[in-house]
């Protein structure tokens, strides 16, 4: 059972930047990545379509044996974690409740900020599970949808970039909130613009970060981590495998996927 | 077989606007259209996956009785078509080659520009079907992937919008095309920034416009048109109905859609 793989999944491949950090943070762990490429963004669907797909990809996982599984989508997480924790029997943990922590230990002024995509903004899950956590916390939202598409298109460093932060993040930083998550696989890329946006004293609180940290402190609890150092199998496993999602994906990961599968989910209905 | 309907796919809500140019330009046609919204976009899947995915929907279309199929989706007519109309036994229509006609038609100077989606502009459709019309034609391309988010934010009128616009367009506008073939749906939203950037004397291609006159030539050179004046029946299915799709397709279509269904075309597989 310590041996088994973490399952991560995303709508997209998005989620790779939380292999990154989970690479980084349990370096001896076993990963099956799926990123649902075919049918993603799940940031515009609905409710009852999310968590569909989300019960799709998590009795695939369990399928291939996992221990634990890290829903990296913001989307799924927002909408779908409840439904899955119910009706699987292993630990899942969603990025939504990493980040409000994370927030909520670094805010001082108790103003907190939450960027994300319409959908995630929209479905008010970290509003309030930051509330539910700290009733006496003000917090601003503000749904970025330009971002991901900036981000896919490599404009990370460009002045349309500045220019579309400056107009999304105005009404955080007029706010004067001074912890800021960024609810969004892709988000991470932009930090250095959204720093220099908002200035400084703000704490930028990168949820990939955070779920690996949670992820590693939940396996240590259920004596589930593999501290051996040992060769470790990373497998990618995508709806679709376009090469422009495994271009995109690497550039995410910031590192090759060898072994990538194409799966269709859909059978697990 | 005149009173039967015309089918219309996209792979979410922008075909609506080809639905629009119809509903003006065969004000006396029933119209079925499916969005296929719950595995939008198509732009970034593989051929493969785009090709099942509109079998599946040409199926459901033809199950309704449809008497002609519109493909305003351009990456499922730039990599589906041929397949389709080998495989079914009805007229389809894709908005390809309705827009290279009229290129052609436009061009005085034989340099044509074609603007899409990243998965339009690197199948090389346009380029492909203009060469094999016109071998001498020039003709400059480029991918537009800011475009649509742009027009899905609402921010047709912004000087983002105009900054991106300059950023893509000037390769087209140093190269001097005299016409600009807009391929993709959700473009005709920005013609205002994209004619101000070009400048004077460079015609704009709606494929909308244009598949809708070529639609109406095709029924009546079959006996297919309907010219009586009568009420009409549209009906729009989605493969999912969240308020998001409903709210921008009512934006795109220019009206209230009525009838919405929701349905599961990975059934017609």
């Amino acid at each position: 059972m310590k041996d088994s793989p973490i399952g991560i999944f995303d709508s997209g491949v998005g989620g790779l930047t939380v292999v990154a950090e989970v690479i980084k943070k349990l370096p001896f762990e076993d990963i099956i990545y799926f990123g649902d490429v075919a049918r993603t963004p799940y940031g515009s669907k609905s409710r009852e379509t999310v968590t569909r797909f989300s019960k799709e990809i998590t009795r695939f996982l369990i399928g291939q044996g996992v221990k634990l599984i890290i829903v990296a989508c913001n989307t799924a997480s927002s909408v779908a974690l409840d439904v899955l924790k119910k009706e699987f029997d292993l630990p899942i943990i969603g990025v939504i409740r990493a980040g409000t922590l994370a927030a909520l230990q670094a805010t001082e002024n108790n103003k907190v900020g939450v960027i994300g995509t319409s959908a995630t903004i929209a479905s008010g899950s970290y509003v309030n599970d930051l509330k539910s956590l700290a009733p006496h916390i003000v917090v601003i939202s503000q749904a970025c949808p330009l971002f991901v598409p900036l981000v896919e298109e490599g404009w990370t460093n460009h002045r349309v970039t500045t220019l579309v932060a400056k107009e999304y993040l105005s009404p955080l930083k007029d706010n004067g909130v001074d912890a800021l998550i960024l609810g969004c696989t892709h988000y991470p890329f932009l930090k250095p613009v959204i720093a220099e946006t908002m200035g400084k004293g703000v704490r930028l609180i990168d949820s990939a970060i955070e779920v690996a940290g949670m992820t590693k402190e939940i396996l240590k609890e259920k004596g589930l981590l593999c501290e051996e150092n040992k060769d470790t199998a990373r497998k990618f496993y995508l709806s679709d495998t376009s090469t422009n999602f495994i271009e995109l994906g690497e550039r995410l990961l910031g590192e090759k996927m060898r072994v990538i599968t194409r799966v269709d989910v859909s059978e697990y209905a």
